[in-house]
């Protein structure tokens, strides 16, 4: 909400020069119009988000009709006469930056399901480094190509070219999962599309920040590493801010007793988490990663230091700004394509590009998923990490491209700033309305198993809500959250197994605190555990013991150790 | 948080054309530490407030530090050599009233107590319509006077005088609350000074923009007249505009299934609020009196129809937004006394004004606190509504000035526009370190009654959390507040017992459909209720009546009217 109003805000002061000093209190009625407006707007897709998902409406989804919506109202805008508001609306990758995307990526963190996460991460990070890597190098070449045919007179640069397929491998994170979320589809393919579509947005801002380092300079083979080494350190930079934030809020919250007073204490972890993004990209470092893992490492080990009311308040606030974020870019992306007025429309280009970014998701998905069925078949003889082929056609129809690719277009210099932007533009918006309208329906003809237990919604998580820790009150809980019925299934008592599974193998040590009736659970549940996971590698179990062994200790309260550890 | 983030984005991109246009990618950067350092700022007045708060610290309180913080930065911004962060900073009352007042106002009508502040309706509009009346006209002829005497070559219009008496006239919601928050002031004083505080804020923003269309008229006997009735209607049509909202809000919840989609609802809740707010801005109306009542309304009706989640995060969200715009106003205050480089300050003046300021809430608070105490006692003889000495000295002294005057000063024109926004500014500035700094110790030499029950929290509220439905769960819940050690004192049962009192007078019609126990507790309370409230007039008893059994009916789901009606 804060959102709009700022953009707007902003958008008016910015361009007060434009408008050769009008009136101050008119200007002021034209900028309580445009919220009001805007505020309409978001109203109208929420309605119409709540009214697709109450239909059980297949055909299209919430964010193509956001999109479409945002079309028609710039197209009014594009036509009546004036440009204050013309110029209040079109996109500006600085708010994209500092407003819009922090809530989202913050509230992706936080809300990760990180024993999928973890459990997948190989996969995750194959699909996200390697994967972004082929997409933006296939990607870059064919436009390279393309612009070496000289149609439509355009010339690029091969860093340009490879600049244009960074931006275009970012896949939008929202849209597909909002379709996986509401038709409750398989954990793991889930979490699989969840952390690449993460990752990826960090690896492709990071990727597109280093190549604006050579741009203009001369390549040879010595630049490939040099800039593979800046894109390393920046990401890993990023990343231990983000951690390091998280850590030192854990440590406050441990050492001080601002849970007696929750709100100031939901207030600075929130600023906290946004201190992360601005430190990080005040160093030229990648603000997007600093906080996706600030937010990871908040929810893992602060989150159980923090007061009842603080879980609920964190989690309820980033929730609520990501979601008014979320539907704003869509209707903002909409209005973009008709309000942009300096923007150089090459059709040609455009459709080459459009074709260019299937491919490069092809050339990405299909051998990657491959090569990892291949290793896992090789390295222990399972099946449980295999990606079946309607999963590998699944994630190759989630490469949708979302607006983290439009804003980084906004990074365009030089003359061929303006064609390069409308092609982004142009391509996500079409990306958007014909992988994003027809996911649910490949979903159906995929056979993709649906209606099983989404993301576990994180108010039952373990600890969290008081009634939760003693047995008498389950019946309480599931009669609430049927009475809810929330849009994320609950599927308490699988998860609960799931959790006990976990703990038997890896936290030898601390079981020894817990009560004896969950030793003897979790001594029937071994034989079981050890046969499911066997799968695992012995690094893996070895970090999350050191994890659960060294790091929470010292990191997490005492009395909270015991449902910490139980995550 | 995003306030902040967004004041600084906007500061930055509307001063582009001051900094000569500048390299994008080094603003931009400048954007991010100018980001970072306020966040810091932030989290450095929270923890501050934490400290004070937690080791009880009577001389000083938080927003006084607060500003002081604020007025260090700002002097070494002041000091630095260049301009953009100097520019950014500066205080601009766009951003004040479009983003920063209406978290404030929109947290202070949902978190209201209700029944209290209803109880005391009297005495609270009372204080804000003609107190507000006597403060601004008391001050502005002070000032009028003094222009007049010519010193310091200040030669102001009655309008101007008046302009700059409605602005000092809304004092400070924030500072003195919050101390009597943490000291568990007494009920009654704490309300009247709560709604005072509020509804004079709407008040002086009405006046003024009312005062500011006779600007450079000629001035007779009818004007005054018709300033009073564009008071008037403006006041009613903006509290018209958000009652509707509210009550539009209820219906869309009451008529649809968004509860089983929490998180749109909340969005949808949030942005219903924000809508009445501009829309009626955007209708020259007062966009401050429309929010306060929208949330006061959504908190009556809406809150019954809102899913278990949707309660608390409205409430969470609401309440962390308020608290970050609230410290960010502080600051912000703080460092512009410094940053706003083309104030005019007049010595002489700022010294009349200030005492001005104490005389006018003197002719404000004492004489009216003696008409209401007499009035009470000629009507129905009882004392329960007099106003103590030590009542009346306290509300003399809670007449801090705050951010809202800082903000309307803003919209002066004309040559004098820079000393009257200096002179607000440092006004504003002493009041809230003068009296606020001093309100802690004032309440131990009144010898007012301290840790009683301030505000019961209203998680606490019956039937917002499930397991306080039915009384087995009354143990578990009391064990989490206390555990909790919430800053916000909680006296449960007090409260349950004066709900039910209430209830016993007001709805017979509906308490035949809830459970006999409660009928029989209800008799039980009856003799003893009526003995209670036989000071209330039968007028209001009519007003609450229809309240509960026609409006509530129309708008409340039928499962949630025994939880509406009990409030």
């Amino acid at each position: 909400m804060l959102d709009t109003i700022l953009i707007n805000v902003f958008r008016r002061d910015g361009d007060d020069d434009d408008d050769d000093g009008q009136d101050p209190a008119l200007q002021e009625l034209y900028s309580s119009w445009a919220l009001f407006i805007l505020l309409v707007l978001l109203i109208g897709a929420l309605l119409t988000s709540y009214y697709v998902q109450s239909k059980k409406i297949r055909a299209i989804h919430e964010t193509v009709i956001s999109v479409f919506v945002g079309m028609v109202v710039g197209l009014i805008i594009r036509v009546s006469p004036g440009l204050i508001i013309q110029n209040m609306v079109s996109f500006h990758s600085t708010y994209f930056f500092n407003v819009l995307l922090p809530p989202i990526i913050l509230n992706s963190g936080y809300e990760l399901h990180q024993s999928n996460f973890f459990r997948n991460i190989g996969t995750i990070l194959t699909f996200a480094f390697a994967g972004t890597f082929i997409s933006a190098v296939t990607l870059g070449v064919l436009v390279y190509i393309f612009s070496f045919l000289n149609f439509e007179n355009l010339s690029m640069t091969f860093v340009e070219a490879l600049s244009m397929g960074a931006t275009l491998s970012a896949t939008d994170p929202v849209t597909v999962l909002a379709i996986f979320n509401s038709y409750k589809v398989d954990q793991k393919l889930y979490t699989i599309i969840f952390g690449e579509s993460i990752l990826n947005d960090a690896v492709a801002i990071v990727m597109f920040e280093t190549l604006q380092q050579f741009q203009g300079k001369t390549l040879h083979f010595f630049t490939l590493f040099s800039g593979i080494g800046i894109f390393i350190i920046t990401f890993f930079i990023s990343l231990l801010i983000g951690v390091s934030i998280g850590l030192i809020t854990a440590l406050l919250l441990k050492y001080s007793y601002l849970r007696r007073y929750p709100s100031i204490e939901s207030c600075i972890i929130l600023l906290m988490a946004y201190t992360s993004y601005f430190f990080s990209n005040g160093c030229h470092m990648s603000g997007v990663v600093s906080l996706l893992f600030c937010g990871i490492t908040l929810k893992h080990y602060a989150f159980f230091n923090m007061s009842y009311k603080a879980k609920l308040s964190t989690k309820y606030v980033f929730r609520v700004l990501a979601q008014l974020s979320e539907n704003f870019i869509f209707i903002y992306l909409g209005m973009s394509l008709f309000t942009q007025v300096d923007l150089v429309y090459k059709p040609i280009f455009i459709l080459i590009t459009t074709v260019a970014v299937t491919a490069s998701r092809y050339m990405n998905v299909f051998p990657l998923s491959n090569l990892l069925n291949k290793f896992h078949r090789q390295r222990n003889g399972n099946l449980i990490d295999h990606i079946p082929y309607s999963y590998q056609m699944m994630l190759f129809w989630a490469g949708l491209r979302g607006a983290v690719g439009v804003a980084l277009a906004a990074g365009f210099e030089g003359e061929n700033a303006q064609t390069l932007r409308a092609t982004t533009l142009v391509v996500v918006v079409l990306t958007l309305i014909i992988f994003g309208g027809t996911t649910a329906r490949m979903l159906e003809i995929l056979h993709i198993e649906t209606g099983v237990a989404a993301d576990v919604d994180s108010d039952t998580e373990i600890g969290m809500l008081p009634w939760q820790q003693s047995p008498e009150f389950d019946l309480e809980n599931s009669a609430m959250e049927l009475s809810d019925a929330s849009a994320e299934p609950v599927v308490v008592d699988q998860q609960f197994t799931t959790e006990h599974f976990d703990e038997g193998n890896i936290a030898p040590t601390l079981s020894k605190k817990v009560s004896s009736t969950f030793e003897q659970y979790q001594r029937a549940a071994g034989a079981f555990n050890q046969f499911f996971h066997s799968s695992r590698d012995d690094q893996a179990q070895w970090l999350t013991r050191f994890d659960e062994e060294v790091i929470k200790p010292v990191l997490l309260e005492r009395d909270n150790l015991k449902n910490g550890t139980k995550k």
